[in-house]
């Protein structure tokens, strides 16, 4: 019973999360109230206050329920792969899953970095960093292989991310284009792009 | 004479705009008074709106003045290339100058586009689609002389230019790497990534 309780209680949160994400998006974050969240969600501004401090707090939530995304799906499988083309690939590929085929709005969202406190931010940023440093290492591992083309590490690392995250932005999954052919296209461009003689994908 | 007194006021317009879109890009369209925008301009509200009519008009300003540069130093001078991969290299490297080397919350600011009215929005997303339309149509141009992988050529547009807009959001020209180098890396990993065997770059 206490267990239904919680599980009950986390899918709520999680539909505060992704409905407030739609309308941050949709409204822009600075012109959206609390109000405005309650009522999508057909609920007093004081029942959200039991699942949110604030529209900041708000807005924490939904970036670190992405980044929480991007670690359960991406990271932590991908940090068991040994070889270092592989691990590419599936970091690739599976982010990209998550940017085409996952809300939209709460991987665009992470854009609204500035409207959140110093410690926030700070921690929002520290958990991008050590994403961010994962990918890097992946590659810097592909150099001293000899398997990657000429060209800055840093800024093959922060491109690679912007083809994925560029996804959330364009891509539609009700066009004639499936979310797998789209990420895969996506994830042969980037591979092709970064190494000498990339497997077959 | 008078054709100082334009001159003048173009240069003016043209400080105005820069400074309000870095406001803008800051604090946020939707948190950014035209009082602000006065404010660090060191002029009145009242001569503010000698050059704008309004807020939603100086965004739209803004944007224009973003794909005024696109137009002339990108789409302009590379109609003229005949060659499809030649004009594609052409593309890529001076809209990367302009993403990386130019003014960033120009670039980053044309994610605003849903605060513009209807018309204003029509405008913009014509002017954008002429430039996409000419980039996707030098891939099909590719595609059709065998140069091109394998991929689907919408995703190849648009992955094509979020690896190329990226650029405002992370790279600052006062790091180590020069934004010759940095364009001319983006520009390789493009190329690799999208043509079988591309020219020496």
């Amino acid at each position: 019973m206490a267990r239904n309780g919680t599980q009950k209680s986390i899918d709520r949160a999680q539909e505060i999360h992704l409905t407030a994400a739609q309308i941050f998006f949709t409204k822009g974050y600075a012109s959206t109230s609390l109000n405005d969240v309650a009522n999508a969600l057909a609920i007093t501004k004081a029942g959200l206050y039991y699942y949110v401090e604030g529209k900041q707090d708000l807005l924490f939530q939904i970036m670190n329920l992405g980044l929480d995304s991007v670690k359960n799906e991406v990271l932590l499988p991908a940090q068991e792969i040994t070889d270092a083309e592989a691990r590419l690939k599936f970091t690739i590929l599976n982010h990209a899953r998550l940017a085409a085929g996952g809300n939209h709005a709460v991987v665009i969202l992470s854009d609204e970095i500035s409207a959140l406190n110093f410690k926030q931010r700070e921690k929002i940023l520290q958990r991008r960093r050590i994403y961010f440093e994962f990918v890097r290492d992946t590659l810097v591992e592909l150099e001293k292989q000899g398997k990657l083309h000429e060209i800055d590490i840093t800024a093959a690392t922060f491109t690679l991310l912007g083809m994925i995250l560029w996804l959330a932005r364009w891509f539609h999954s009700s066009g004639k284009l499936s979310v797998e052919k789209v990420c895969e296209d996506v994830c042969r461009m980037a591979l092709r792009g970064l190494l000498r003689e990339p497997q077959k994908i």
